[in-house]
């Protein structure tokens, strides 16, 4: 991976950037040196308690954003070689960034996309996107509220996508699963479970409708939510839940669950200020130092 | 993370203390290199095997050790970037230490707060506790034995809470629960499960009775112990006998139990000066390097 | 483990290469330099964009792939002390490469024996291959379209070979299971499971027929495939198939299973180009860097 | 830990020593050197391909090689801080080394105390053993064929002892416990699952008669070879065992099992000197560099 440099200086301009002067790896070490400390882990990453941490206010905040959230997902063990994350644009929200095919944890500021809510990628980059870019084009299309997108494959979540019981928020972490999480299986055939065209990607936003989780059957779960932290928070949380319904299940009981209640109470608390603040910064800290 | 000098000297004194003077970073190297040997991994922190390793005498130990609890927890995975640890003070039994709100495996001595059992933060520190302090401070009012207190969500202990069979000892590093693990879910809905009152703390500080540990339905555990080396002991213990008991409900079968004669003579084997010494020891041993 | 050196020579000449002058070092840095960019991780290892990258055109890249596969399938947790991984050499299809008998994550270069079909090491060299080398020697024979045979015994997989129900594809990866998962149990008595005949290893690629894997019951897995990736890319999914499939077995349901269509699709779009070269890139990134 | 130093000279005696002149350091170095190869990771720890790997000729190379065992046992996962591992001495049969009471992964030669079938420790070492020797000293008065013992406390394991299900070799590395792995509950109560006398040591003894493995209900496990190698390999061996077996069950199936002939040869191949030379050098190659 190329090494951000200390001054976030580089040669050439990135590639997705429209305005035509922002260098993005400036913006990425500005961003994340704003009132932070550094993480015990991690020298090249930076913790931030600056509302800017996870609510891009530019184009150039998001993309720093989405490069942290790939490799938080990937070192948390959310994704591995495969599975994506993107974020909307702030300055443009017809637009959303998602990274060239690439295995998440090598993702850089280079890397980044700029894609359209019809799939396609701006500008004359050629490199490939994501096949299933679709899944995030259809979500932000559908929920203007979401800012932010993650595909994964825990064989937790998996697991619960196979057997024909629904998930239940087990745990306090899983608040925001209390309104149900659908599971999609109205696959293109010819596709093998990947979402590769518009009208597949508009199925599965029509199922999803207002929840922040869906389980794909047989392959993975889609997370919706209005930040990034928010997304990663559930993302973990999902995949926690479900292996927690999975082991009572396996002890032959049905689990307890939150009630409506507790879950929504749970969720506003999860998702306020501090614990997202004490989360994205847990999460920064634990990232291997880039080389 | 600010790393300790090597004399133990900072610039400015901690907001910890009351005294107006102690340097807590001096007594940390203090305490921890009295009688120390140095362990195998972990270069910036030292074993100890005086009687002082988890027995303070001072609130300057006390926060020696809770700062070590908080990184042992986190290394050992029974907290995340979620969960707390606390310890009584000595010198003022009607206070404990706690840290501000951050990830366990992030705390320093600069970051410990001293809260009376009303939960409130002593002096002119602003800085945030968890939400939940009102577990540790009703803890420690009910019961004056009590020296540590952990609160974590491993995801055994919390698929055990969801199911409706007691938690009994099989096997017997868990000796402390023979008498029994209380299941407390007296929440108040509006909380989502989070204990940030009073009385609800004082609801599960009845519901812990006499006992050493507590699940707390679809949420987590806590541990109530006479020193900090007994309660993590106690947690990593519970954390294993639930993945112990869910594998063997798994297999369709109730395990069996230690008797109660066996579990009284497990504990107090346990709780013994040498096996704690040697856990103790062996989980410092094991922490990373501070950078 | 000896380094490879930076300009890719070394005193002596490795024993596997028939042709007398090749140093196989120096072509297995050639083959992991051109069109290569560094792995984040893994300094020592270089990822590999060319088509070479796991397609052999000469015995020296294919021996250069088959170190990278011993190294990946160790990291990735698929092969621990024992199971081993081989490779069939472009040049002369009657003969295949396979490590003398060594933990694969110690394999080197100079490790890497030559074989023919008999199972017979060509050649004066007298280090001792594994004794299962008749597992590959008979698949290679029966199988003119597989250039890649892998063998290990992931927990998961055995559990699924004890157990009297078959694999099915209960995700978007496991594709390539969908002909079906045969089971071998035709062992001769006196070989402890172990496939030490060529008999034996006819009885098993008779059982694994067109299949791309096969369980051996109480013992693990072979992985036949038409090059390394895909090989690769097929042992983790069937480790990982295994363990999904088991949970729903324990949550006492049976679990749903891709279709025949959907497994085919899956498999096909599995094993293009674009997401071969992306898992085999992780692979190598994610290696430890040589010492 | 005190690091050996390179010349393998130290400033004081052992005390573990009778004959009065050995330094064991030296003697470490020296039988780790001889015909030795330096693993991938470990500099400090090195593989050997000579007899005296797992063959003790002398004291001094059996402490050698229960260090090695140590560190081993711990960096495989199967001994924490608790649990322990002996070697008998082949120089004088009636007597056995244990390291003084210490987390298996912080021994070193000068923690090894030699002890008495009685359970004494011989000499004037004043340091205490674990409470559990007895279990050491009565297995080798019993089975004069054993030169090595384990004892320690798998999640896995614990949970089969727990199930009223006998274990039966599931897979082909646990062929040595076809002849039965017998459950021992024969506890003095007031010592809580702990062997501490020479009575209850006896019994357990003869619960494991001439048998590889026993099971200690609620506890943990006893393994007995007839050299190191053999131990560690049934010691890992039973806990994936019981790990499979368990899995097994909780799917609703009693697995199937090998045969007693598949069994014996599975165990006569895996005790043969090629497997456990490799097996040997794998785990030593895999232990962290001494610091």
């Amino acid at each position: 991976m190329r090494r951000l440099s200390k001054n976030g200086q580089r040669g050439r301009k990135t590639r997705t950037s429209q305005d035509g002067g922002a260098d993005l790896n400036h913006e990425i070490s500005c961003v994340l040196q704003g009132q932070c400390r550094t993480g015990r882990k991690g020298k090249g990453w930076k913790t931030c308690e600056s509302p800017q941490a996870y609510h891009p206010q530019s184009s150039s905040e998001a993309i720093a954003i989405l490069v942290l959230a790939n490799h938080i997902l990937a070192n948390e063990h959310f994704l591995d070689g495969f599975g994506h994350v993107s974020i909307r644009d702030p300055e443009q929200p017809g637009n959303f960034f998602l990274s060239r095919s690439l295995a998440p944890e090598l993702v850089t500021a280079d890397d980044i996309l700029r894609l359209t809510l019809e799939g396609d990628v701006v500008g004359e980059d050629t490199r490939r996107p994501y096949l299933e870019k679709f899944i995030h084009a259809e979500v932000y299309r559908a929920r203007p509220d979401v800012q932010a997108v993650i595909h994964g494959h825990p064989l937790s979540v998996i697991a619960m996508s196979a057997i024909n019981v629904p998930v239940v928020p087990v745990f306090h972490m899983a608040g925001a699963l209390g309104s149900g999480v659908p599971v999609f299986d109205a696959y293109d055939p010819e596709n093998g479970t990947l979402t590769r065209t518009s009208e597949e990607g508009r199925r599965l936003a029509d199922c999803l409708g207002q929840h922040t989780a869906l389980l794909m059957r047989n392959h993975g779960a889609v997370i919706a939510a209005g930040n990034m932290a928010e997304a990663v928070m559930t993302a973990l949380a999902l995949r926690d839940n479900c292996t927690i319904q999975m082991q009572c299940l396996s002890a032959g009981v049905a689990p307890s669950a939150l009630s409506p209640a507790l879950a929504r109470a749970a969720a506003a608390l999860n998702f306020s200020q501090n614990p997202l603040f004490r989360a994205w910064n847990y999460w920064i800290s634990r990232l291997p130092q880039p080389q």
